[in-house]
């Protein structure tokens, strides 16, 4: 059995992919109201802040008690439990967006190879891609994917915007969007890469922050990511 | 009849788009051997240094020409030729990479309303998605496009190299970064945001920078976005 804490877009999506393999439990992170003093693992899906709050109220008499954050290193749960561990799914997750579970990479990290081996136990009822990480590996992998997500989602944000600004249906950049992550499974972003700072094109790129004159800040993240391609 | 001259991404990929729907042509753009002087469409494809000196070298006397740049404007034509246009497909073209052409933006200008008309015409023997922009739209166009796929290659340019640093598959954040676009399917850029600066969270961004202290300009670049989503 598997109970899951947390009320938030990770907690709904894990309950969603195990309530079908293993019977499992949803528990609210504020009253722990209906936690199982038994389940094989206890999951704690809350925000990083909250961790340690929760880690307070839960008995330490927990069988197996995991974290699923990036950053939090897994020592937080070592002065309580007996037997704890790691369990990150790197994937973003929003309660209204489907997600494919079965190709969502799941780093996992135990205090001992028999917690590794039974985190992961769990996790291949969840995915298809289970690996090793410890803690520092962990916030490495988080580092990326605050590039690969966050940023890119935020670089979105600022093409919609322009689009927005020039009357200019923001939908027309989705396909060029999916195609610049289709090449990445052919080539390395390094080879993939096009554009004007890659062609060292300054008339192009003079052009563009002329542009966005009024937007230093948007001025700023032009440059200092041109700058990066061009030195590649 | 379509005349294309080029012979890189742009002018392979609209060459095969073309050829099983119209009497298509490639002409080298060096030596313009065997240019047709007749072809209803003659479609220079090559890069934005490269224009006018295509142009110089092309005849007056042919029936209608384009360029298929986002930034040069419909200008560069007008001196030389009696009908002229645009024809700007968004997107990212790489000749080994397949594409779903029918799906691709095109955005269409002309000296004439009739131009307009004929250049969508040959459009939509390519594409289902076919919009008139003039010169100044096209030029947000491409700015948009920058942000959207060439900053966002680098992007993930940045994460595969942390990923590579700490011995770990680069392609771990597929599915991370294939599900960060599916978001944008059902809801704005800004309702999509997630991450440490969304939350404001500055005990893991500073953590993230101190990762980052021996690279300045992914520091840089990692302030500036993590900024920007903050102010949101």
């Amino acid at each position: 059995m598997i109970a899951i804490i947390g009320r938030g877009n990770v907690a709904t999506h894990l309950f969603r992919a195990f309530k079908n393999k293993e019977e499992t439990c949803l528990v609210n992170p504020h009253t722990l109201e209906g936690l199982p003093a038994d389940a094989d693992l206890t999951l704690i899906c809350v925000s990083d802040n909250a961790i340690g709050e929760v880690v307070k109220k839960l008995p330490s008499s927990l069988p197996l008690v995991a974290h699923t954050s990036g950053s939090i290193p897994i020592s937080v749960l070592g002065d309580k439990f007996k037997n704890y561990g790691v369990f990150y799914p790197l994937q973003t997750f929003t309660k209204d967006v489907e997600l494919n579970y079965k190709e969502i990479p799941v780093f996992v990290e135990g205090d001992s190879e028999k917690t590794v081996e039974k985190i992961k136990h769990f996790a291949s009822a969840f995915s298809h891609n289970i690996f090793e990480a410890d803690s520092e590996k962990r916030r490495k992998l988080h580092l990326a994917s605050v590039f690969a997500c966050n940023f890119t989602n935020a670089l979105a944000g600022i093409a919609q915007n322009i689009l927005k600004e020039a009357a200019i249906d923001k939908t027309v950049i989705n396909p060029l969007m999916r195609q610049t992550l289709k090449k990445l499974d052919y080539m390395d972003a390094g080879a993939a890469q096009t554009g004007p700072a890659k062609r060292k094109d300054d008339i192009v790129i003079n052009s563009h922050l002329q542009m966005l004159k009024d937007h230093p800040d948007l001025m700023q993240i032009y440059k200092s990511i041109s700058d990066l391609i061009r030195e590649q």
